[in-house]
């Protein structure tokens, strides 16, 4: 059994001991948040064309970042004054295109960034949904990402042809199953030295070294063998968001890479430890999952200028379109209740985590459906930070000091604004401070994340288990 | 009802009354026969890079091609020699990688040409695959078109967990019931003006003017809002190649481009009428269906060089892999067969239309199983045409003049190397005789094709008959 990781770093003092890792947060839609495309900074209309993507990807790689990664959605929010129409007025997520379609086209434009994409299971045939991914590693030469997500919305099941989404355990249920067939396809159908392709002798590959995979379960039953030869990480780099107890162990064993939110850094830190000591209970070492807390970054040559850059944005915020937004995720018809009524005050069982937790992370102020609104239009309901450069290079230290995170998905309000931002102000000053690449590693996405010569699954990844062992002679 | 067509040029004299159009045949696997990636000329060997397919888009539309076509294909073929050996051993259109992620590196790096792919309906989720073509057309600003192909191969059933594919006629009407789904999320889910994007009163669409779709039938059965805004053309241009009675009836029905193969002119001029008649009797205009004939072309500056070009391309023929292709055709393990025997004293039930179509094609010739292999191997069982320049223009116009086609689908034997050829030598040979653009058209691809304004289905397309009517007031 692997040993629970020392405290790192935590309150002690000197210079940060990791290199903080980034990510930019996105989604091929009209901006992360209602209403913010109506700022004039904002160019998120653009979210239909190439041009707008591979600029993007050119930013983010002028600011080294890891990735970015685009999230994706199939349902519509409808729950919000029980209907579709406050999230269609005010393009709530919706129209939401196919966000694996722009990852050709910014790799074309880049050479290190990788591409991670949200990749709905219960919405996705394995057998293709396999080879899909398996191009896109091809294509960006090792450089993809597979958040993996089981789907939250009922609409989306409808869309379907389902009469209702599974329950939320059998989502996961059959995510582990569908997990199986697609580490079959990606870790077993090929040998490492199945494709010769020399010319000479006509060779494209030694036909026993290629293997049929089946698979017979509760949800799925096939055989085949995939149909891609081996991208250069096989099973793309695994990523993760699940928040549920049952989320948080399918993370545990699968991801590589965990997304937390959490808007203060105790809750965090908890996350953070949970998700470590579920990893040791899966026989992985905790250090190879790396977490990334959602964080939004407003910033400004000083705290001045950064603070009404932020009330600006506020002043942008489509509280119908917000309201509409954590209605769906949460279920809750917030039409039903007072604007300006101080959420404390609301019946407990409808108020979610994700409400309550605006006032456990600043209990000074009264929180308002109204405020709570404002707050999440602007980059989400996640953690914020505002201010000058070395004010936020102070805080992302903090952040990563006591939560034992491993870096932070950044969450824009205007874009590309914000991130042009954070790439010409922030990110030299963290380079500065030593704690921030001022250089990418070479070689795939993973090998990246995780050192030369890492480029496939860990041998303690469940992922590495389908692998056909080499014979002994 | 619509007439049908006068005989147009046939055997008149004088130039030809139409422009010729092509399109280039490709596949994301080592090249579209077996064996020529042995070529030291041949650089298939590529195909997992995004450059390769960048490269390529970019001398096409050079040779002002209207469109690339990527086929694709799910299972793997093991009829020949009752097992996949023959096929993995010679890469038998296997690996074969998702052909939809290039479109988006290929469109980047172009402004005209279109992009054409294989979309197998058997193996797709309507909802899902309407807006992943959605956001294709959004993203190539209208370039983008679908093959729409049902599946044939039975491996490709069981690796999508199927007993068995459907009967060949079940397919169709399958696809029936898809092509209804998808038309209506395309042509009816969105009104014309339903999107207004206004800044300053912050409303992003019209929610009355977007609607719900719903469908129940024998295999779908489905609701929900179409995730994409209208792309340029909403439905994507949509070619067919159905050969058989059932898949020319779905032809006539779906297709604005038909894709036809043939070995002799007399062969297709018979296929192309029959498709016109077939259109006619669905209401519709039979020139509003494009039809192309599948061709390769193998040229040098003078006849002989180009003969003994094609010479060489033969010598690198993969006589076991193209025989596992038509095996994997036919669903006839062709290896029960004397290679070398005439196949005209094989039992007729065994010779399969495509191989008794070289005999018809060359009955001076006498025909064996090899000399099919050989001929097959090189840009596949299509008509050949190999020559200068000039005696190239020659065959095309008489191809126009005495079939009704209206252009080619060009089958590369060596890739780049063909369509280079192509491009550089008889592209201008064409323009010369006034055959051929010399610019692109604006617009659409369906613009490009079919006219200026005609960016969407024609009003007697069945798809058109989805579409929301204009409120009369």
């Amino acid at each position: 059994m692997l040993e629970m990781p020392a405290p790192i770093d935590g309150t002690a003092p000197g210079p940060l001991k990791k290199q903080l890792r980034l990510n930019a947060i996105d989604m091929m839609c009209m901006g992360c948040t209602p209403g913010i495309w109506t700022h004039p900074r904002d160019q998120s209309e653009g979210y239909t064309s190439l041009r707008y993507w591979t600029e993007l990807a050119k930013i983010l790689e002028r600011g080294k970042f890891d990735a970015i990664f685009i999230a994706d959605i199939f349902g519509v929010y409808d729950v919000y004054r029980g209907g579709t129409a406050p999230a269609f007025l005010n393009a709530v997520e919706f129209p939401v295109c196919d966000p694996m379609m722009v990852v050709p086209a910014m790799a074309l434009v880049t050479e290190h960034l990788g591409f991670g994409v949200t990749g709905t299971i219960s919405y996705e045939l394995p057998y293709s949904f396999a080879r899909r991914v398996s191009t896109l590693d091809h294509l960006t030469e090792g450089r993809f990402a597979w958040n993996i997500v089981t789907g939250y919305l009922a609409s989306a099941a409808r869309a379907f042809g389902l009469k209702d989404q599974l329950t939320h355990d059998e989502r996961y249920d059959r995510a582990d199953e569908f997990m199986e067939i697609v580490y079959k396809l990606w870790e077993q159908s090929w040998d490492e030295d199945a494709v010769v392709r020399d010319k000479k002798s006509g060779v494209f590959a030694h036909p026993e070294k290629i293997h049929k995979v089946s698979h017979k379960g509760r949800w799925f039953e096939m055989e085949g063998y995939h149909l891609c030869e081996p991208s250069p990480q096989r099973t793309p780099l695994l990523f993760q968001a699940g928040a549920s107890n049952r989320g948080r162990e399918f993370a545990a064993k699968h991801a590589e890479c965990v997304f937390i939110g959490g808007n203060t850094r105790p809750i965090v830190a908890r996350s953070v430890a949970d998700i470590r000591r579920r990893a040791v209970e899966q026989g992985r070492d905790p250090r190879s999952v790396l977490i990334f807390a959602a964080l939004t970054v407003v910033t400004a040559p000083t705290d001045e200028e950064a603070r009404a850059k932020y009330e600006d944005y506020r002043r942008h915020v489509n509280i119908e379109g917000t309201l509409a937004l954590i209605s769906g995720y949460s279920g809750i018809d917030f039409s039903r209740y007072d604007l300006d009524a101080p959420i404390a005050f609301f019946e407990s069982n409808a108020i979610q985590s994700f409400v309550e937790a605006f006032t456990v992370a600043d209990p000074s102020r009264i929180w308002t459906l109204r405020e709570v609104a404002l707050d999440a239009g602007v980059g989400g309901s996640g953690p914020k930070e505002v201010g000058s450069p070395q004010t936020i290079a102070d805080a992302l230290e903090q952040w990563m000091r006591e939560t034992d995170i491993d870096g932070f998905n950044l969450v824009y309000a205007v874009t590309p604004g914000d991130t042009l931002d954070f790439v010409d102000l922030v990110v030299p000053e963290l380079q500065r401070r030593g704690i921030y690449k001022t250089e990418y590693s070479p070689g795939t996405l993973r090998e990246k994340l995780f050192g030369a010569g890492m480029c496939h699954l860990r041998s303690d990844h469940p992922g590495a288990a389908y692998r056909v062992q080499p014979d002994v002679p």
